[in-house]
């Protein structure tokens, strides 16, 4: 409801709260949204919260507080409450008019008042607490048992009607009460002074333009991603953190699109390293102000950029406001994404529906999800920050609103993001950590690395023009240093053998062609990653995620994934991927191993590698912090 | 903190919650919990809401609300909420304890009333709002910027400590501002007077036996689960549903345990026919009662079944509850057990670590989690209650904490239950479905299937003593009538086609022993599955989860799994499965286009059975419920 409201100050966004769905989390902590709407430019949120007493077998927690408790609650949480209560409907339609009319009054004149003296200090809204029986004017007993205001109002009020004449009885009486006769003429059709009363055109619910939003979605205006670019004259050369160059543009992005653009982050954008953005807009805060929030606090009752400690009511916001037609870009901690999961797949279950099988619905904004503070940097944080399985869950929903994005570095992060803002009817997921990371592409590179999706490193590779021994290949920005680590490693005691280096941008291009519209052709798969070679993985995820997408692939039994194998601790980058083999050392042994000629020649180089191994164990124990050679990696040229 | 608290009526657990944190929606939810606390038989919750104004880079809600309104909310959530506010820690430190011991007291009042009276009424219990600045007694200013009571007190107060002067200065007098020459000797052991006010043996927070739950378990008193067996006298002749069996079991489990056992679920066990357990206890219930709630209600102030509309809440307090030694049991409709997903993941990464590096920590009983109202009869829900997604996600988690059971039946059921109750340091999870289905083992039959957690079906087998011409397997009840429909098509069509049939209840048997303890070793799987023959797969879940597991088996090209692949709507049974391949035709399709000998022979059963499909969709269109050959279908015998 709020993600409608934002930035629509004329529209009253209605919604009716059942109190079963009251007593869940995200639902609890969203009436404090209340403090994130603002009444200058912003339109207005009226909750009904309806108490009809019980959920499917139990009454409801807010129906069975005391009417003092339940008040106290939501002026707590910053409303107006207004109530209605009763069971007669024609006393309460009137009296539900009356308070819906004041309630509207209410919000006009703090809108009113806002928007002319231009000091948008809180509101409290106002709300209506509506309290009718549960089943109302249904049976009120069935069998002896009450019907009509308990819970066994829910669902089938009366069961077995088909074999039970009684009941069938009860359910003809339930129906005739509403006076059909007066209602519908002899053939069945609404008589013509009921009809007058149905409103028209755009002001039915389903033609609200909002409700379609669609309709409303006007394409962002974009600044050229390329004028962000990194300079990038020699691969692996040089780091920088990709989100710190993507802010600059987002900061842009946001400029140009004043009205109709947010970003959305759990008290993240900063940590993130999207903090230039708050040069375009700062957070937007309607809650009290002190002085020191002026140096740093980046808080302001007009800002654009929507932070709250619940990834919930965040994404609630955001499908709100992408349903209603804007756009927007939310970033979170890669571990804690999974706590959306349950309404990502709802959303991607609506999008697959809205758009393969309802014509009439026009097409919405993407929902752009960057995962960042990656498992595999997680030196302070440990374990618990460590999981990337959001991507196993989003390659569940269909492939029809589904997208999967693992840009390199910052240039090719770059180029994923102007693509995702330009998309409509997918969920656009990117996983790009935040901390200083090598480059490898120019802008020029970039895009048509990011466009194929999928591709062929030259200068990481030296099969060109012969077959390759081995296909070393990776997905993610962390996974693509270490392997091109282990590459380096490799060409340096092995000067013979023939390696090609693939990297994976568009994760569905794995997928064959029949499961993804993304997936390669298997002709363009064999050639790549030949038929017959050992192809060594380095995935950012869980390693088990790249066979579920490639298992069908004619390779496949050659192809050996390394990726996050649920081991982990406080550990530095380097003893955390070795803990997990994604490391350079692990993924060189590999080679060694899969690479049938390397037999009994690569055993002295496996045993240094092993040495490695164990010193840089042994080192990151002692120092806490890797060797020099190590953070300072450069790819050799 | 309620978990802990429950059934242990002498135990005030003190939760702090940070204002960051206060904000989450599980959290805004989770004060409701008081409504579930019976001051009889609990003990007491004393929550301390730490207002320290800041999160990593934004104020907090709660911080920046007025006190009335603050107070207000917590006197809305039912609690009397008390004010520690300051920054003088000599002070503070007294008002604090003043406050806490006037808490104690509270508590211990309301408890004294209701233990002699007898009448568990909901207390108002006490809370504590505690207010001091972010980064208290640290550095007031670094670099000209306020520190203290700000959020740059977060992390790292003072950053670049190593390279800035300034910076080092400011620590190392922040640190001497504790005066460490008068806590500790020359030795930099603390002094004795000092080492006197710490607390002793098990006032020590660590050494609380209820911080190390395990050392407080005692193994659930059980009845015998072969009393609850359903009588088989031929397999896939009746129908029961199965947790309505299990129910019973529950049941006297619960009478057995009145101390130690509790069941959760959201408003769920009546839906999910589990009812029968009130007849030992009924739903825990302290808000307010109506006088129908007497009729079917099911509530009662000492009820020991946890229901309230958020799986949150309920699994927040199931951990705390198994932690602090003591069992319990959680029922959740399939789809929305996604609402825990990121709860589920940090239990199982406790888990670990507690199990594997932390020898003192006492084994604790496991986390039981039945997984129902399954993706396969959404009949009247539809696509949104269509997800057995969650599965994917334990697939993720550490080997040494995860199970995976797919009952095929109820005595299947009743025997998995029994184990999952007698283990400790799991989280097992078991999907069987509410709905009536066929029984097909009989309890001893069960018994040794369930143990192997894998194996064939002779009765629906006809290759013993040769080779098979293709292996038909199942996991999970619906997908296991629909394998055997398929078998009794094809052995009705091709007398003379081999049929090993293979049923799977513990899908970890899947996965290599190198990768889960309970993975079939190589040479058991290639037996069961052989190494060159097709296997028709027919699974509950998403197909590619058995790929997951299975991909590195001999077999595995061989394999090809049927399952949900998200298509669906409110449909019939058959339709459903129809829409996903997993009914009885389409599998008997596939074993035609797999088996080479069947080829052109097939042609015309092929036919009929395309035929099949496109009759049983009109019908379900045309009557709103599958045929009755469908509904009532037997296993030929």
């Amino acid at each position: 409801a709020f993600g409608a409201a934002f930035d629509n100050p004329d529209l009253i966004v209605s919604v009716v709260v059942g109190d079963g769905e009251a007593e869940t989390g995200p639902m609890a902590t969203s009436w404090h949204s209340n403090k994130f709407l603002n009444p200058v430019r912003d339109g207005a949120v009226l909750p009904i919260l309806h108490l009809n007493g019980y959920k499917i077998a139990n009454p409801t927690i807010l129906a069975r507080i005391s009417a003092e408790e339940l008040d106290s609650l939501f002026r707590g949480y910053g409303w107006t409450p207004y109530s209605v209560e009763g069971d007669n409907p024609h006393l309460m339609h009137k009296q539900m008019a009356q308070t819906v009319e004041h309630c509207i009054q209410d919000i006009h004149s703090i809108q009113r008042k806002a928007r002319s003296d231009g000091s948008p200090e809180r509101p409290r809204w106002p709300m209506i607490i509506l309290r009718t029986p549960k089943g109302w004017t249904g049976p009120k007993e069935v069998g002896g048992h009450k019907v009509e205001g308990f819970w066994r109002a829910h669902q089938v009020p009366v069961p077995e009607v088909q074999t039970n004449p009684e009941h069938a009885r009860i359910v003809e009486q339930w129906m005739r009460s509403y006076k059909p006769e007066e209602l519908f003429d002899e053939n069945g059709i609404p008589r013509p002074e009921l009809k007058e009363i149905a409103p028209r055109n755009e002001l039915r619910m389903s033609a609200n333009p909002h409700a379609n939003g669609g309709r409303l979605r006007q394409p962002l205006a974009m600044p050229d991603f390329r004028d962000y670019a990194i300079r990038v004259e020699k691969p692996g050369a040089q780091e920088v953190s990709p989100t710190e160059i993507l802010a600059h543009f987002l900061r842009d992005v946001m400029r140009r699109n004043m009205n109709n653009f947010r970003v959305f982050s759990p008290d993240e954008n900063a940590s993130n390293k999207l903090e230039a953005i708050y040069a375009a807009s700062k957070k937007t805060w309607l809650a009290s102000f002190k002085p020191e929030d002026s140096d740093g606090g980046e808080i302001a009752r007009d800002g654009r950029v929507m932070e709250m400690l619940s990834e919930h009511t965040l994404e609630g916001w955001f499908e709100g406001y992408v349903l209603t037609g804007r756009h927007g870009f939310f970033s979170s901690y890669e571990a804690f994404v999974h706590i959306i999961d349950s309404m990502f797949n709802q959303h991607a279950k609506w999008l697959e529906k809205s758009k393969l099988e309802l014509g009439w619905r026009a097409p919405i904004p993407s929902i752009n999800l960057l995962i960042t503070s990656v498992v595999w940097r997680q030196d302070h944080n440990g374990f618990s920050h460590q999981d990337p399985g959001f991507l196993d869950l989003v390659t569940n929903k269909s492939a029809n609103v589904t997208r999967i994005y693992l840009p390199p570095d910052a240039n090719c992060l770059l180029s994923v993001v102007d693509h995702c803002f330009r998309s409509v009817d997918y969920v656009n997921v990117i996983v790009a950590d935040k901390q200083p990371h090598l480059t490898y592409l120019d802008m020029k590179a970039a895009i048509t690395h990011c466009t194929k999706g999928i591709g062929i490193w030259e200068w990481a590779s030296n099969d060109d023009g012969g077959e390759p021994d081995v296909v070393m290949t990776s997905a993610g920005d962390i996974a693509t240093m270490e392997c091109l680590g282990a590459v380096a490693l490799l060409r340096e005691c092995f000067s013979d053998l023939k390696i090609r280096f693939v990297n994976v941008v568009d994760l569905f291009r794995l997928q064959p062609g029949s499961e993804h519209p993304h997936g390669l052709s298997d002709r363009d798969f064999d050639t790549l990653f030949t038929k017959n070679k050992p192809v060594i993985f380095n995935f950012h995820g869980y390693p088990t995620l790249i066979h579920k997408l490639a298992y069908r692939r004619a390779n496949h039994e050659n192809l050996h994934v390394h990726g996050y194998r649920e081991k982990g601790n406080i550990n530095t980058p380097l003893e955390l991927a070795i803990r997990n083999q994604v490391d350079r050392f692990s993924l060189a042994i590999d080679v060694i191993d899969r690479v049938p000629r390397l037999g009994t020649r690569g055993a002295h180089e496996k045993e240094r590698l092993k040495n490695q191994i164990v010193e840089s164990i042994n080192y990151a124990y002692a120092e806490g912090i890797d060797s020099p050679e190590i953070r300072e990696w450069k790819w050799p040229s």
